[in-house]
C-alpha cells in the first residue's frame, strides 16, 4: 500500500511507494521501448494490462477482446490504490495515512503513432466523453474529493510509454494546488463578487493579444502571467465550475480547439513534449460561483532550476504576446496526420 | 528590463523576459560546449564575464587578472536587473512590476573539471564565505525582501555550464515558496511555542532511521515527506534563523558535511544531476523563532509530470528510510577527485 505523507512545514502531500522503492541503480530509468510490437497499449497487447473499465452506457469498454476505439484500463503500476480505508496516523510529530484512489488510464487510439492531436475530431469527442463519464462515476466514492485528469506526452513531460493515452487520479484529499487556485478564485469572488476566469475571458478577448484560437464556446490564450514558453489555457466561455457538468455543444467544441491548439504547439514547436491538466472544480458542492473549469497546457521547452525549486516563481524567456504571435502565424489546415496501417 | 507579471488566481509571480524573448527555433537550446578552452568561466577567459565583485574585506575578487580561486561575477544574462526602480502597475486587472534584483554567480573553483564536492575543504569553506559575504552585503540594499543562494548542476538540473557554480539571487519581494515555509514554521510555533525545525532535529536523531550524516553541528536527514528519491536536507542543530548569521565553526561543520554528502550522493548514484537551496530567513527581521536555516538537496532522478503540476503532490519511488539505508552504506573514506592539471 502507498503511503501519503505530509510536509510537517508546508502541509504538502507526498506520495511514498513503500512497496517496491527504487534503487539506486534504477535510476536513470532504461530507455523506453518504442516498437508496437512490445506496447502493451496496442491491439493484440491487452493482456499486457488490467482488464478494461466499462462504461455504463456502453460508450467503451463492451468488447473486450474485439476491436476497439479506445480503452480505460485501471493503471497496472498505481500511484494510489483503489482498495482499502484512509487510516490516518501519526509517526512522532509526523502525519501519514494509507494512499487510497484511483489511478486509470485512457488509451485515446489503436493506432501506436497518432498523438491525440492527429486524431479525427469524432476520435477526440470520444477521448473527452470517457473523461466526462470516467469523473461523473467516480463522483460516487465518497472515499474521493477530487479527480485530476492530465496528459504526459514524450518522456521529457513524463510519459513512460509514447502511446496517446491520458491519466486520470482520484484522490482522498483536494490537493494543495488545487486548494490554492480555489481560495485565490474566491479570494476574487468575495472582493469583485465576479468570477475572475469570466473578467479574465472578458479582458483577453478586449486585449487580443494573447489569444489564440476561438470557437462558439472556447477561448484559448497564452495567460499573462504565463510560467512556460508557449504555456496555452482553454477556458469555456460559459461560467461552468465541473468539467463533466457541459452540454454537448461546449464538449464538441472543446474537441475542436484542443486539436487545433495541440496541432499549432506541434508545428510550431517541432513536436514538443507537453504536459495538459484539466482543471475542475472539487467534486464535492462548493465553490460553483468562484471556480471556473479550464485546461492548461505546457510544452516542456525550458527546465526546472534551483531558483525556481526554491523561489516558486518561474522564469519565462517568451512574452505570452510573443507566443501569441507565433502561434496566430500557425497554419493547420494543411497538416496531415501519420499514415496509419490497419 | 524583465518584467515580473503576477498570476491573478494563485498570486504566483513568474519573471518575464521582454527583451529578449526566445523563438520557437530557439528551443531547445544547443548543446553546450564541453570544451574548457571555451568555458567563460575558466582562468584565461575572465574578459568573456563580467568584471568580478570584490568583497569588502578582501576575501576574493582582489587579483582582477591573476590567479584565483573563487570568483563572484554578476549573472551576464540575469534574470532580474540591478539598476531601476520597482515602479508597481496594472494593466486592467493584471498587476505587474519592474523586474529588480540582484543575479550573481559565484565560480566555485579555477578547475573546469571539478564539482564542489571534489574541493579540498578549505576551497568549499571559501565557497560558503563567499555565499555569506554576498548574502551579509545584500542585506544593506533597501530594495530586496529576499536572496536565494542556490546550485544547478548537471544540464538535467538546469545548469547551462558545466564549470562548477553557484547562484544567487536577491529579489524585491519574498517568494511564494518561501513565504509559504515561514508561514507553516510560524503557524506550529504559534501551536506548540517551539521552532519545528528544532523538533524535526529532536525526532530525527532518536528515531535514527532517515539520518544519513552529522558531526558537532549539523545533522543530514532524507526528510520524512521527501518529494524527490534521495533528496536530502542539511540542518544546522543550533537554532540559527539566518544563514549569514553563524559562527565559524558552524560553516567549517557545514563544509565538511555538505562535502560528504555530495560524495555519497556522486557515488551511490552515478554522479546524477542535482539542485540545492539555501533556505534563509527574509533579509527583514522577524521569523527569528519560528525559521532555522537549512540546506535542502535534491538529485535530479525523476521527471515532473502532469500529476505532479496539476496537484502540487509529489509521487516518490524510494521512501526516505531506503534512501537513508543505501547513503549509509557509501564509503566516500576512499575517494579521489578527478587530477587537474594547473
Amino acid at each position: 500500500m502507498p503511503e501519503l505523507r505530509k510536509d510537517p512545514i508546508l502541509g504538502r502531500w507526498v506520495i511514498i511507494s513503500t512497496e517496491r522503492g527504487k534503487r539506486p541503480s534504477d535510476f536513470p530509468t532504461a530507455p523506453k521501448t518504442r516498437d508496437p510490437k512490445m506496447c502493451p497499449f496496442c491491439p493484440g497487447n491487452e493482456h499486457l494490462t488490467p482488464p478494461e473499465i466499462v462504461s455504463k452506457d456502453g460508450a467503451f469498454g463492451k468488447q473486450r477482446s474485439g476491436a476497439w476505439n479506445l480503452r480505460v484500463i485501471p493503471n497496472k503500476y498505481p500511484a494510489l490504490k483503489i482498495e482499502g480505508e484512509l487510516n490516518r496516523e501519526g509517526e512522532g510529530m509526523f502525519d501519514k495515512m494509507n494512499g487510497i484512489g484511483a489511478h486509470e488510464v485512457i488509451i485515446e487510439t489503436p493506432h501506436h503513432h497518432l498523438d491525440l492531436a492527429d486524431l479525427p475530431l469524432k476520435d477526440i469527442e470520444r477521448v473527452i466523453e470517457a473523461y466526462r463519464l470516467r469523473m461523473s462515476d467516480l463522483r460516487n466514492d465518497i472515499r474521493f474529493r477530487y479527480v485530476m485528469l492530465f496528459k504526459n506526452q514524450g518522456e521529457m513531460a513524463g510519459a513512460s510509454l509514447e502511446h496517446a493515452h491520458s491519466q486520470l487520479i482520484a484522490t482522498p484529499v483536494i490537493p494543495k494546488r488545487v486548494l490554492e487556485e480555489l481560495k485565490g478564485a474566491k479570494l476574487y469572488y468575495d472582493y469583485k463578487e465576479r468570477c475572475i476566469f469570466c473578467d479574465i475571458l472578458r479582458q483577453e478577448q478586449q486585449q487580443g493579444i494573447r489569444v489564440v484560437g476561438q470557437n462558439e464556446s472556447m477561448l484559448a490564450i497564452e495567460p499573462f502571467a504565463a510560467r512556460f514558453p508557449f504555456e496555452t489555457w482553454i477556458i469555456p466561455k460559459a461560467h461552468v465550475t465541473h468539467f463533466d457538468r457541459c452540454d454537448e455543444r461546449t464538449y464538441s467544441a472543446f474537441a475542436a480547439i484542443l486539436k487545433e491548439i495541440l496541432l499549432k504547439l506541434k508545428l510550431a514547436l517541432n513536436d514538443p513534449p507537453l504536459n495538459y491538466i484539466i482543471h475542475s472544480g472539487p467534486l464535492s458542492d462548493g465553490y460553483e460561483r468562484e471556480f471556473h473549469w479550464h485546461v492548461e497546457i505546457f510544452p516542456k521547452l525550458t527546465k526546472i532550476a534551483g531558483f525556481e525549486w526554491g523561489t516558486g516563481f518561474y522564469i519565462n524567456p517568451t512574452p505570452p504576446e510573443t507566443a501569441a504571435n507565433f502561434l496566430n502565424e500557425i497554419d493547420v489546415s494543411n497538416y496531415s496526420p501519420p499514415v496509419t496501417v490497419s
